[in-house]
């Protein structure tokens, strides 16, 4: 099997696709009726998805029935389309084990979003499986991200920076997360770590430009994926918001 | 209802112990057997626990089944013995109510860790459950946590510092966590949080030592709890080992 970044980048480039379709189901939704929702959502948007990605933190706010709901999303995405769980766990040793265990072996993630806190040792057993891909932590999109990811090191490097030098040097199919809502740190952050993969999130519902997105991150398939989640599934229309977020995408790469 | 610390604090008076069970099984373990040993686990050694912490990540490596000896794990637990959710999730927003409502509503956890990196705002929605702990990562045990937590900021402190001075401003209910496998910054953190419930992992297994933990982090009850895991659930004779523990930490305090 081939690495996460190679598969990632022939489903983009076969589909002609950046976008990331971001499947997290609301409070609101009686989670008896996640499962279709989501089966109308991945069916209505595959053929605009470079790839999907649900965040657990939707399916696992409503119990077991939420993950089983997870197993039943995860089914009906059709297979060579990469799913990223966005879990970002971070945690040492053999707790990292467990994590990566549960993310790739039981829920078979083709790459994860993990947090970077504890250094890379805590990393290692998500390095362990060195054909599925991680995403890093660097800058994330929501508005008080500066607070810890901005303070400034000795050196000069503000902490994200940091993060952004040394992730890439983990793994071929390591990559980090930073957010559209940022465009100038992810200009310098694309600077930093130019063939790491970038998973952008933050457009849409949280304000983020998609072609300032790409402008700064470049449009190399498999090196970028810009993750839109309600902006494309509370849309009225999934599919016509996926094809046009994808176009907006493309027409910036 | 009274808040987390105060009533860790009448815990601990009441059993005369800082001690905080862990309760992670290990991957070698059927996730059938799970539930028993745990019931016979928290049976042994409730006498001498100030509370109980299972780590999520070893019941989601089982998948669903796992999740089900948690719930079976927590009912088991008497009333009255705080449980803390070693969960270190951090995300933003929309994310975080999910997991706060994950890990308070569904699984009622009376405290969890969670992860600083994305910054205060992200943690909001778990604050908004006052009456809940939250143990917030500021030193971890790890062998490498040094790698970003030390990172030295442009005003001289050092990051797991910074968090150590901001994050007890957070809230009544909030603490740290720091490890006792580096006794020397429990202490530097002590000092500059004394007031915050500290979370102290790393002894047993990962080399720490009880009585170093607890000449650093004080013994005030309802303010330090020391976490043994493997050590306590995996000796030939886990009440044996709780209750040793126990004493060596009040022997300390």
């Amino acid at each position: 099997m081939s690495g996460f970044v190679e598969r990632l980048a022939r489903r983009s480039r076969d589909v002609g696709s950046l976008l990331c379709v971001g499947l997290d189901p609301p409070a609101s939704l009686p989670v008896a009726e996640v499962a279709a929702r989501n089966r109308a959502i991945v069916a209505a948007t595959a053929p605009f998805a470079a790839c999907f990605k649900p965040n657990l933190a939707f399916y696992e706010q409503s119990g077991i029935p939420g993950l089983r709901a997870l197993e039943a999303t995860l089914a009906a995405i059709p297979d060579g389309i990469p799913v990223i769980g966005d879990a970002k766990r971070g945690d040492m040793a053999n707790t990292a084990a467990a994590h990566a265990r549960a993310l790739f072996e039981v829920w078979g993630f083709d790459a994860v979003t993990v947090n970077p806190f504890l250094g890379r040792d805590s990393l290692e057993p998500f390095l362990a499986y060195a054909d599925r891909g991680l995403y890093v932590l660097c800058r994330t999109s929501n508005p008080g991200a500066a607070e810890f990811q901005h303070a400034r090191l000795a050196d000069g490097d503000m902490l994200h920076e940091r993060i952004a030098r040394e992730a890439p040097r983990w793994g071929a199919n390591v990559g980090l997360v930073a957010g559209a809502t940022a465009p100038a740190e992810l200009a310098r952050i694309r600077e930093l770590a130019p063939r790491a993969p970038l998973l952008v999130p933050g457009v849409g519902a949280q304000g983020g430009d998609p072609a300032a997105a790409v402008a700064a991150a470049g449009g190399e398939p498999g090196l970028v994926v810009v993750s839109s989640s309600r902006g494309v599934a509370d849309a009225p229309d999934p599919a016509a918001a996926a094809r046009a977020l994808r176009d907006a995408l493309n027409a910036a790469a």
